[in-house]
């Protein structure tokens, strides 16, 4: 914590918040057994969705893999290192666009008619909205886990086109990123690494 | 709200801290014209920065639009009907992934040694993950300015690459959102627009 983030006049998120979500959540790689329930998932889902995407298209979806069939399924497809994170975790949730998000158009953006064909007659645009505004809500999730009391444990190292095959078959869902859930374990984090500094990052005109 | 998100122990977050971050933060279309300081924009980093990134590379980066200067030079970039709200906001963030953001691999990711050289053997891989990582980090971006008691209005609707022409002439910085930052009008707020049932988006297996 830097001396400026002591002054919490700057916040309006409480103390609690800001350790909770930012300054001392952490990317769990090991989780205790404790299951994770319906409600809980629910819960996140609850917040998750109402932070905002471009023409409010929503293209995230998710799918948890809780169940130990599941699980059988799903952890082969990790890098080697990555497996036993998920094997510990009581629900790993598959973070993925939906290639078909403009079917939704007129329901979720009835401002905009005839949303989904300017979507279908541009694909370029269409797929590249998508898998930004995905990244962007998988970004939120992360976030909204932690806001639920739960460890997130966000992770690349799985074999994309494998998950979409043996989960997501008819093509429509692609995988993006895996993210691990539970109740972090005694021993569930690696060191803490740095960040940059604010000037590395940051530019003002 | 639903009954389910009013189970207020099925979140660790507080219900102010719900409420600020997801379930009544809205997209500020207008803003008033009190000025946003620097110790709150470096405020809203000491939070964004914690949040994780694959191989911790944080690829984004935020060039702050605040001077009449450098909105003269950015508003007239932006499509006509998101013109005036970013011309009423006190600061604009230009969100931009680093190119090169492997330069600092290793100050960011000890632990994986040569990471810039394994990123600049596959740039294609190099670029895909910044630009997934970025986005990601946008997500956290929009949070935390509101943790900062900020509203936020990102926007998509802009020319990229007049903006990076415009800002970044040495190619390093590549511009994917804006996001209007400041105190929300009083008639800052479009309609609420919906979102996608649970069962719309989430599967179990």
């Amino acid at each position: 914590m830097t001396a400026l983030a002591e002054h919490q006049d700057l916040y309006a998120l409480s103390p609690e918040g800001q350790r909770l979500l930012f300054t001392e959540a952490r990317t769990a790689l090991k989780f205790t057994d404790e299951p994770v329930g319906d409600e809980q998932l629910q819960a996140i889902w609850e917040l998750f969705k109402w932070a905002p995407t471009g023409s409010n298209l929503n293209p995230l979806r998710i799918l948890y893999v809780r169940t130990d069939e599941g699980k059988k399924r799903l952890v082969p497809l990790l890098t080697p290192p990555n497996q036993p994170k998920s094997e510990s975790a009581p629900v790993i949730a598959v973070l993925a666009v939906d290639r078909e998000y403009g079917e939704y158009g007129a329901e979720l953006c009835p401002s905009i008619p005839g949303l989904k064909d300017v979507l279908d007659s541009n694909p370029v645009l269409r797929d590249a909205s998508g898998d930004f505004n995905a990244a962007l809500q998988a970004g939120y999730f992360v976030l909204a886990v932690r806001a639920a009391g739960l460890a997130a444990g966000p992770m690349k190292g799985f074999d994309a086109e494998a998950v979409n095959a043996e989960f997501f078959p008819d093509g429509r869902w692609k995988s993006i990123l895996l993210v691990n859930i539970g109740q972090p374990a005694e021993d569930a984090w690696g060191e803490r690494m740095p960040r940059l500094d604010y000037e590395q990052a940051v530019q003002l005109v």
